[in-house]
Parts: structure tokens; sequence; C-alpha cells
């Protein structure tokens, strides 16, 4: 049941290792830290992609996360989070995740990630090299 | 900013204390923590009314989680997860979920739970007195 | 087997919520867990005594946390974590703490907590008000 | 400051990914995360080295963990954890772990580790080939 091609889908990846404390009493690993891993590939893609482009002043700020569980996990091991852009908006963008164990799909997941100034923590248009980076197509989801 | 009738809207509550790890180096709340708030909202709602009703061999599946960041929270303090039902499917419910704090809300959320039966894993149709249980007024979110 | 005057043992008490996902596979809540609720009591304990008698620049770094698991904890319900001063010394102090189940003993443990310059993280000498402060019998574990 | 030979103090490594939400509102990685680095190290351990020698009915249980915090740790990155015996007793041992960050050590702790009659949950004397291995020069901590 692996998904031949699905490290092409994404355009970055993490890996998180399974925890013991991970699970709950069904024996499985617990919804919760499904959003532990979405924030892993969410942080990562970031501090790649994004944070090294906004100005002094400009942040990031979650807005939603949505996560649909496709399959269980069993600890112990280690599982890759597969991410890109879904979506660019005007002053926000949608990421779509992958969570993925041995090339199977566990859970996908969308963020909707806005840009704001901190200061004022009111939303700015995403604008200029940061448009430009985001929009690009090896950043997309594929 | 209270809003004086959010404790009508949901028919289910739930307390959650804060804790110090919760928080990231953001100095708030961890996105990731919220989740675990509307998990004890989801928990604490189906122990006491849809646990009881369920035959021997069904379960109920979290399928989704989707969650709305409106607000930040701040250690230290506690929280109250309102919890109802916003729509009823054939063989699923979505609950709404709001979290609070002094009356003000932080975040919103749905769940899609899924009745299933626990040998096949497969789906399985709401009937019965789970469906009246579940359709009643008293457990609707408001 | 509630210990009749384990109320008065602990001069400082935090209230924790028990979450779904602080359990693991074994069906009872999970070591790490313990961890969070010693932590509770810690800050909690520094928040109220500790912190306002700190100067500028002083900070409190917790330089060991030992806990002896007595009895299982299991979901849901809340504990009562007890906290008091066990020794002070030179430049540290160690805290004993006491999480309660409905007055029974689920875990005792012990945090050093360390006073250090800030700028040179170098510990320092407790002194003067916080010294008697900390010193004095009413925080005292007993 | 690496230190030259701490590949060799311990006979087994577990690799453990740090998370965004393991940190604090201190910037650092909060000291519970620590208590789930810990608790990889001895599980791993134990799936590998005890648990196949476990008579049905037998089981560990976790009587006491103390770790000492040598430095902090920052997010992003992975850090590894080494677990060796200390000290083997009549129906315990006492696991020695030290969580390392290329190289340089961050924390060390001990694991007291009680061999119980599951159905009785008392514990029973480490014998035959259990002892033996446990005894082991190879599963020592150097």
């Amino acid at each position: 049941m692996t998904e031949p091609d699905f490290r092409e889908r994404y355009p970055h990846w993490t890996m998180v290792t399974l925890r013991f404390s991970d699970q709950d009493s069904t024996g499985h690993i617990n919804n919760v830290s499904f959003a532990a891993y979405v924030e892993a590939g969410r942080v990562a893609f970031g501090w790649e992609h994004t944070r090294p482009l906004l100005s002094d002043g400009q942040d990031l700020f979650v807005a939603n996360v949505s996560i649909a569980y496709r399959r269980e996990l069993r600890y112990p091991g280690s599982i890759e989070i597969g991410t890109g852009i879904l979506k660019l908006g005007r002053s926000s963008m949608t990421l779509g995740h992958g969570v993925f164990r041995d090339g199977i799909l566990a859970a996908d997941a969308e963020s909707v990630v806005v840009l704001v100034d901190r200061a004022s923590a009111k939303s700015q248009p995403i604008e200029g090299t940061l448009r430009a980076a985001l929009g690009a197509d090896q950043l997309a989801v594929r």
C-alpha cells in the first residue's frame, strides 16, 4: 500500500520520532500527537522558506489547523511529514501536510497561516519577494 | 468582551487547567495544546452522552479535527471547553467546541466522529436510541 | 486509605486536571505526565512565594527533579500537588512535592532549584528577604 | 566541549527529534520534555534487552526517575539518549541515562525499574536468564 509517488507530492520533508508518551489508552498514537507532527512540518517549512523573507516586525500566525485521520499509528518508529503550499491568498497561505509512515499516509492536514504586523497584530498583504517565493511552483503541493 | 450568552451555546462543559509546559517559545500557549483541550471536551462529552449507548463491539473514531485559533492564551489559569452536536450524519456526527477563558473565546473547533464496528473497523449507521439521543435538541450547539 | 493529615503536610496546593492524552498504552497515566504535574506545583509555588522576591537579573533554575511513583493514576479526574520546602541550602533549595488523588498519594517528588545570576548563569547565595521567606516555618514540608 | 568517549559510556542509544511544542516560555526545551527523552531511552532499552526475557505475567514498573539538568537544549534538532545498567538489585535495576546533543551532555538521569508479577503487582526477584542478561558487562554503564 505504499504510495509510489508520495515523495514527489510535497516539496519539504521533516522526520519526527514517535514517543512512548505519544500513545494513549487505545494503544495507538493519540490524536493530539498528530497536531505536534503537523506543527513539526509547518515550523520546519517556515524556518526554511518563509522566516528568512519576513521583514522586521512581520510574523506568521496560525489561524486554522485541520487534520484528517486516515490510519492508526503505532509506537515505536518514526514518521515523515511532507509540507507544501496549497493556496496563496492575499494575506494568508494554506499549507498542505501529509503524515507518512513507511510511505503510507496516516493523516493529511491543512494549516492556514496569516502574515501579520507584530505591533498591531493586524494582517498584512503578502507582497514582493515573499509572494514570489511562496507562489513558486517548487513550493506547491502537487 | 465577555460574550454574555456563551454558556448557553454549548450543552456540555469541561474545565482544563493550563500547564507551564503547554507554552512554547512565543510565551503563549502552544497550538498543539489546544488540540488536547478540544480532545478533553470531546472525550468528556462522549463518556457522558455516547459511550453509555454504544453496543458491544461499537466504537467511535475521530476522523477529523479542525481548530480555528481566535485569541492567544497565556499561562497560568484554566479554560472551559463547551461541546455539543453541530450535525448528525448517517454514520458520523460533527461536534462543535468552543475554548473559553473567562467567557472570552480563544478557539473554536469541530470534530467529526464516526461510529464503527470495532472488529471490521467499518463505519456503521447511527440508529435507534443512539440516534435519538444524539439528535435531541438539548445536545445541539445553539 | 486517604491519609487524614495529608493536607497539613504541604503549605502550597495546586490543582491539575488529567487529560486523555496523559495516558499511554498501559491504560494509566504516563510517567512523563507526572513530571508536568510536579512542574505545575513547582511553578505555582515559585510564582507565589519566590518570584516576587527576586532581584532584577536573578532567576531560579531547576537542577534536579526526582519522582517516586507510588500508585497508578487513571483518567479522568483531577489531582492536587502539594509543595513546600524540604531543605534550604546556600544557593539552592530542595522542594518536596506530593501528587494526591482524593487524598491518596500517587507520587512524591523533589526538585532542586538554584538561584542564579541570569547574565552569568552562575549560582548566587540565597540571602536577605528571600532567605528569610524561604526559611520560614510556614513554607516547610511538615 | 564534545566529550570524546561519550559514545562508549552507554551500551544502548536512542535518537529523539526535538519538537517545537517541547519548548516553553523560556525559549528553551521544557524540563518535562526531558522526562519524555529519558523514557524514550528506557523503553527502547527495555524492548530490546528485557521484554524478550520476561515470563508471561511478569512486567517492569518504573519506581523512580531522577533527572539532573546540565545544559539547556534549544529547538530545532535531535538528541541521543544513551542508556545502560548502573546497578542490578534483588528485584530491581537502576538504569543510567545520558541525554546528549552533538556529543555534549544536556542531562543525565537514573530510572529505577522493578520486576513485578502483573497479577499481584508484587515485586519478584530477578533470576535466571534475565539476571544473567542484565548483569552482563556489555549492558553496563561504563
